[in-house]
Formats: structure tokens, C-alpha cells, sequence
């Protein structure tokens, strides 16, 4: 097999970073360590989907500032997310005065942004590249499934997509986490063809990076404080304990999934959360902050993405899945 | 200013090309350049989404053959296309046994993961990138603009999309054209909202790469055999060279645009060729031929995306645009 990790030299540190979450994530599990909760999905905007792009740019806005740099000091955006054309992105792109170059992994993207940009930073490429994604609830749903207004039931094995986002800035120079290693995940695709269960869909990629890069690392889950995926939520990480079992290797009580934790029981998100917001907010905020303290030390994030569209399913194409994995170290 | 302009130490070389359009493309301008032409629009698939997944493949591995290379030695396939979700690139790396990064600069996107392909390979990272996209007149028309079967009338200012995918091999082994140098492009929106109308929105973008570029790199376009932008097409050409030329820089008989010299003028395309195969085809078919032969020493390759999308067209937004620029050498 041939080596698909990355191990940074120069180690890129992450000296800021910002998550801005929706009233419904803000009162979830990880409602403490959010910088901003919004007050509503609108965000003083006409629709969700400029409600989305606002995010985006507030994130960037954040990350930068609590960096202590400036906008002008930004060599690179590097940014991406679910919507047709990944517009939030883009658009957001638009009110700021660095380069932009957009990414697509789906659910993967916060890991896809900040693989490339660690790239960038530890080849000395550029200096500051701010990493950014993000999920909007009701953008997500009406694109990708039916208008709000329907009120569909939701089968049990459905997830809720996140209405957040999340960005951070690599740089060589200041404080903060280092991203030491990367691994590119390959497209795995099992066949699952019902889209409500994305977790089925994506557990098989999760399990092909995470033996990826415990074999070209020689590493183990005990290697790790924490083992995080992005999305898989409730089912799909059950899976993915279970297809690592088979594999001989036991995900233990350092095993967790963003989606699976983000929101409380009696919120009503069946399988949990999803979106790239998921794991980028929980990322950008309780881990993040886990890992400045000193609580966390070394993290291996790999969040998933489904890569299907609504076309790709009315054509009869099953879902696939692709699973990048970041180490960050404290 | 910033310097937005990188320059490869290592300067990867482009060891394998491939080009595979459509049967309009293969009667046009550059028919004695591709690798293949198809017979028809449908690749031999039941859709034409289908078929422009089929052609994806076929360019990868083409590309691959032509560098004298096996999938093994591939280390990572860097792709993206204008359909929602950019499924022609993630569905074809569902057939590769290599990792996938997905990138997402509509009409710019060759030279997007052209651009992150030579940092990887340049930094070291990966040996072996393949760096792909696609465009299909059916597909982005029935996406974008209205069905097929509607057959509606096509104002002046419009673009034909080129069906046709190309893609390349970046190592620092083997032997090709270098790509030297990398400018990545920031968003620019001078509101236009004729969705017809694609280069009036991408020539102020093409105009502030183009001026970064020169300044970053204290070059004038005496220094290229060849400035090429991607689809402004007839039109949006001209609006670039009367911006540069407003901006005390006149563009001479080194430049051309793709979109603009794509088609024969009875083939009835308007402004010319457009979509992500349009630059795509024409850089991975007769540059590089120019290149490989001494013909060209020196092109700045820089095609244009236009980052809309149905849904902000539809919210009153205006179309902002985005040009990376590559230099490659002989």
C-alpha cells in the first residue's frame, strides 16, 4: 500500500480559530464553547442561504481576529461547502481581498481545508491560510431533500444538519496547535443507496483512512487522546466500531463522533448531527479549546462526506463516501 | 500588495496529458490535437451525467498511460466540475484506487487543481498527482439554464459549454513541460447579472490575476510566447484587453482565449466555447503539443470561473468570478 499520510516538517500551528452556531446547536452538548450562538436561521438576512454566506464571512471575520492578525496580513482562503456551486463559500470569498481557492469533501471539508492549507503553510508557500466550512439546517434541507414547508417525517436513521460554521488560521508563526500530519482519504462506496443513511454510506471510508493511517503511521488508538469523526452520527459510528473490530482493531472510550455528541437526547435529532458544520464547529471551539488547555494532546479529526448529489440519486447511483484525517497535537 | 504569486523550487513537470471531447469539439478548431473524440454526446452511457463521469475516467487514465505510469504510482487525483456537487470527479474516483481531493473553481478549475497538484508534488508531498476536470454542454445546460428539450433561443453574448474533460500527470520524475510558477486569484464581482453573459463577469477577475501576476512577478506579456485565458469568449476577450489596456498594459497577438478560438465560426456557438473542458481540453491537447515540440517556451495559462449558481441567481445575486493562473515552461 502506499503511503497516503503526509507528516508535516515545519508542523503548522493553528493560532486562531471560530465556530458560529444556530439557537438549536446552541443549546446542544457543546453549547459552552461556541463563540457566537445566533439568535435565528436568518441572521438578519432574506434567506438561509444569505444567511449562510454570513456565517461564513463572520467565521473568517473571527478566526482571523482571534488570531491577532489583520485581514490584509491573509494569504489564502481555502473554503468549501454542501450547497450547489458550494455559493456560501464563494460568495463569502467576495468580501474579502486574499486569494480563494474552493474545496469539496462534502462533510470532509473542514479536514480537506485544513489538509491543504497545512500543505501550503509547511511548504512555505504562504504565510496565513485561513481554513473555512459550513452547514446551514434549512438551506441543506430544501436542496437536498424536500422544501421545509412539506414537514416530511424523518426516518430514524436520519441525521440533523448543523447550522454552523467553523474556520481557523495556519500559520508558522505564533501560537497554538500543531496540525502534524495529514491523510487523503480514497472514494469508497459500498453501495448504499438510501440517503437518509448517510452513516451506513460513509462508515466504510472512515474505516479505509482510519487503516490507512494507522498502518502508514504505526500508530494505534491508544496513540490518541481523542479519535473523531465528523458525521457518521449515532448508526454510522456504530458501524464504524464494528467494522474496525473486524479489522482487529478496538475503538475505545477515545472514540467519539461530532454528530453522535453534538445535540442533547430531547432535541429530536434521531442519528445526531450532520453537515460540514458539524465537525467544523465542534472542532473550532470544545476541541480546539480541549487542546489548548492542555486536556487534549494529540487528536486525529477525520471527518466524512457523503459525495452524492440529488441528480447522482435519481439516476440510481448508490452514495459515496471519502473520509480525510488530520493529527493536531497540543 | 501581497505577493499572491508562488514559485515552484522544484518546478514539477506535466509527464502525461490526455484530452477526450465530443463529436461538435472534435469538427472544431483543435479536432487535430485531442486524444479522442467521441462518437456521440452519450459516451456509450444512459445519461449524459453518466457519460461525463465515463469521460473523467477515460482522461485519468489516459493521462496515466501517457506518463508510462500504472494507477499504482498515483498518490492522489486533484478534480472538480461544474455539476452540483462536482459528481462527474468524485463518482469517477470511486473507480481509483488512490486518494481524491476535490476542488471546486467552475470554468478555472484546470488550473485550480493544476495549481494545488504542483504544491503537493513541488513540496514533496506526493510524487505522483493526477489533476483532472470536465465540462458537458447537456448536463451544465440542463443545470444551469433550462432542458434540453425546451430549445431555447440563445442570445449574442452566450457561450457554448465544450464537452470534453482533460487531464494531466504532475512528478518531479519523467520528462514534460515544468509548471513554474502558481497565482492564485481572489474573488471579483463588478455586479454583473446577465447569466448569459459569462465573460463580462470573469474578465475583472482574469484582469486582477493578470495584474497581480505581472507585478508579483515583474514580468510584461513580452515575457510569454502565449497568455491564455480559458472561456471569456469573444466577448469577455475583448472586455479583458480593453481593461488592460485601460490599466497601461496591451495585450498583443501572444494572447488568445480558449473560448474564443474553440469552435469554427459556422459552428454556431456565439461568443464561443465555455465550461471547465473547454480550457481543460485546449491546455492537455494543443499547448501541450506546442510546448513538447519548442513551439512554446513560456504560457501563462489562466482560464476563469464564473461562481454562480441557479439558487443565487434566483436571490437577485450577481455573478462574481475567479481566475488562477499557472505558468508552465517547455
Amino acid at each position: 500500500m502506499k503511503c497516503q499520510t503526509i507528516k508535516f516538517k515545519k508542523q503548522p500551528k493553528i493560532v486562531g480559530s471560530y465556530s458560529i452556531v444556530g439557537p438549536k446547536e446552541g443549546e446542544g452538548n457543546f453549547k459552552d464553547y461556541f463563540d457566537y450562538i445566533m439568535k435565528n436561521d436568518f441572521f438578519g438576512e432574506k434567506t438561509f442561504e444569505k444567511a449562510e454566506r454570513k456565517m461564513v464571512e463572520n467565521a473568517i471575520i473571527g478566526a482571523i481576529a482571534k488570531a491577532k492578525l489583520e485581514v490584509k496580513d491573509v494569504n489564502l482562503l481555502v473554503a468549501g461547502d454542501l450547497l450547489n456551486q458550494i455559493i456560501s463559500s464563494s460568495y463569502a470569498a467576495r468580501a474579502f481581498d486574499f486569494p480563494y481557492l474552493g474545496v469539496y469533501g462534502a462533510c470532509s471539508t473542514m479536514a480537506e481545508s485544513m489538509a491543504v492549507g497545512a500543505i501550503i503553510v509547511d511548504g512555505g508557500y504562504y504565510d496565513n491560510v485561513v481554513c473555512c466550512t459550513t452547514s446551514h439546517f434549512s438551506t441543506a434541507e430544501r436542496q437536498y431533500r424536500f422544501p421545509l414547508e412539506f414537514g416530511n417525517q424523518r426516518p430514524p436513521v436520519s441525521q440533523w444538519t448543523v447550522t454552523g460554521a467553523g474556520a481557523c488560521v495556519l500559520s508558522l508563526k505564533g501560537e497554538g496547535p500543531k496540525v502534524t500530519m495529514a491523510t487523503f482519504g480514497k472514494v469508497v462506496d459500498w453501495g448504499i443507496v438510501d440517503v437518509n443513511n448517510m452513516g451506513a454510506a460513509m462508515a466504510p471510508s472512515a474505516m479505509e483512512t482510519m487503516l490507512a493511517h494507522f498502518e502508514n503511521t504505526s500508530t494505534t488508538p491508544d496513540d490518541y487522546d481523542l479519535i473523531v469523526t465528523g458525521d457518521l452520527g449515532k448508526l454510522g459510528s456504530e458501524i464504524l466500531i464494528d467494522l474496525m473490530e473486524e479489522k482487529g482493531i478496538k475503538l475505545g472510550l477515545n472514540y467519539g463522533d461530532c454528530g453522535q455528541m453534538y445535540y442533547r437526547r430531547d432535541q429530536k435529532t434521531l442519528c445526531g448531527g450532520s453537515g460540514c458544520g458539524c465537525s467544523a464547529t465542534v472542532f473550532n471551539s470544545y476541541i480546539i479549546n480541549k487542546l489548548k488547555k492542555g486536556e487534549l494532546k494529540k487528536v486525529l479529526f477525520m471527518p466524512t462526506g457523503a459525495l452524492l448529489s440529488t441528480t447522482a440519486t435519481q439516476q440510481g447511483e448508490s452514495v459515496p463516501g471519502v473520509c480525510h484525517a488530520i493529527v493536531i497535537e497540543g
